[in-house]
């Protein structure tokens, strides 16, 4: 099945940037009751974007967002000694977003891993910057497998994000992605792809329709996790449609559920 | 490129075979025009339901539909002698639909094309009925394609129709598609894939939903052709978005245009 990982806690937010600063936790917590209640699979938190507070920031939205909800948490941040920190408040796996090839990060980041019971989004990024084409995406993904495997991951923990990049920019960005995405899939058997759809649409207008249309294109080629905004009800209604057309939905009983939920309209 | 054949000129439709009862010229020159401003890249013309009218109806019709457009028609009858005549008529080559292999319609369709500078569509169907799985559907489209090329036609005038069925039915019916046109696009380089989308959603709620997520989806698997209708404004708009994610649109050129006419909105 397809795991969201809701986007919305982050402080670069404007309005978690000020709940955040005014401890407002009835704020936080009443988006991520909606997050849960829209299909989050797991809560991704961020408290980076207050230069030197992230870890006050972090353990105080920790602290209010693991009493709101169920889910699992997304501990996202670029340093390993705040995820650490942030590793022993969760009560149950988290995911941890993110590690890189880049060689400042990996190190670190892999020395935080080894032992961890946890998920991992794993970034195809490197010290010569954003990948270029379908086999540097393939073989950066390739070795953050193996990096990650011979600390003991399963490949089920890994979620391989290719980097999208915008169409904008160049007209196979979106080929590029997609055929990444089905290589990955098919050939390191077992992880998963992930990713932040949005980034696909930079620079055009009417940027969530391109983002819904290529969450089914790439749904289609195997993509089977997005970083994403659970309350955008259209492209959780493409997500709902995607999976029963994918064969995931026994007599399309949850596509029918969300008709009649009102979540699935013309 | 993606090729609609636009189907909106069909006497099962109870307008098109009242303004064809009626000899309204006017209707029918109106719909076609529409059809051709809206991205068709054929007509479609089917005369077949007036019982015992088929050929009259398809002469008036096909007399005031060549006049009302410049695109190429798709000539649209069971019938070879209604189709010999209908050939007779057009001024550029046109796509027949359609053939299967269905012994009673298979020795007189090939009878009628062997010669014929036309487009074809070929449909999955034997007298088993309709195709049971992807391998069942793949051995068809390579008997239609072989059976096609022994007769003279490039791989380039032929257009498979894998039979979508409905999700309803069977969970399994979407990814059944999916993959048939994934298998025939790759292992039979050169021919397209064709089909009626909207038998996907059949028995379902929100159908137009459904048959434009899934053709975003078919899309992102190589499908490059339907038989829709350009009317639909939502459907067109994911064509034309797809197509950019695709990489078939340098610098979004087409994207922006559509966007600026108003034909993608959220």
């Amino acid at each position: 099945m397809f795991t969201v990982i809701g986007e919305r806690i982050n402080t670069t937010l404007k309005k978690v940037k000020a709940a955040t600063a005014d401890r407002d936790a009835a704020y936080i917590r009443d988006d991520v009751q909606k997050q849960e209640a829209s299909g989050a699979t797991y809560i991704d938190v961020n408290a980076g974007a207050r230069i030197g507070h992230e870890e006050e920031d972090m353990t105080w939205l920790l602290s209010v967002v693991k009493e709101a909800t169920r889910l699992p948490l997304c501990l996202d941040s670029p340093d390993p000694a705040i995820l650490e920190m942030a590793y022993g408040m969760v009560d149950q796996p988290p995911m941890i977003n993110s590690i890189s090839l880049e060689k400042d990060r990996f190190d670190p980041m892999i020395q935080f891993l080894k032992g961890k019971e946890c998920r991992i989004i794993a970034l195809c990024m490197d010290d010569n910057g954003m990948p270029k084409g379908v086999d540097d995406i393939f073989s950066r993904a390739t070795t953050l497998v193996s990096e990650l495997e011979a600390i003991g991951f399963k490949r089920d923990d890994i979620f391989i994000d290719p980097l999208i990049q915008p169409v904008s920019v160049a007209a196979e960005n979106g080929t590029i992605a997609m055929e990444a995405v089905e290589k990955i899939m098919t050939e390191l058997k077992g992880v998963h792809t992930t990713g932040g759809l949005s980034n696909i649409s930079y620079g055009l207008p009417q940027r969530k329709v391109v983002n819904r249309i290529f969450l089914a294109m790439m749904m289609a080629r195997g993509f089977d996790s997005a970083i994403m905004d659970p309350l955008d009800k259209e492209i959780m209604a493409v997500l709902k449609t995607a999976t029963t057309l994918q064969g995931h939905d026994n007599f399309c009983m949850n596509y029918l559920k969300a008709v009649r939920a009102g979540d699935i309209t013309a």
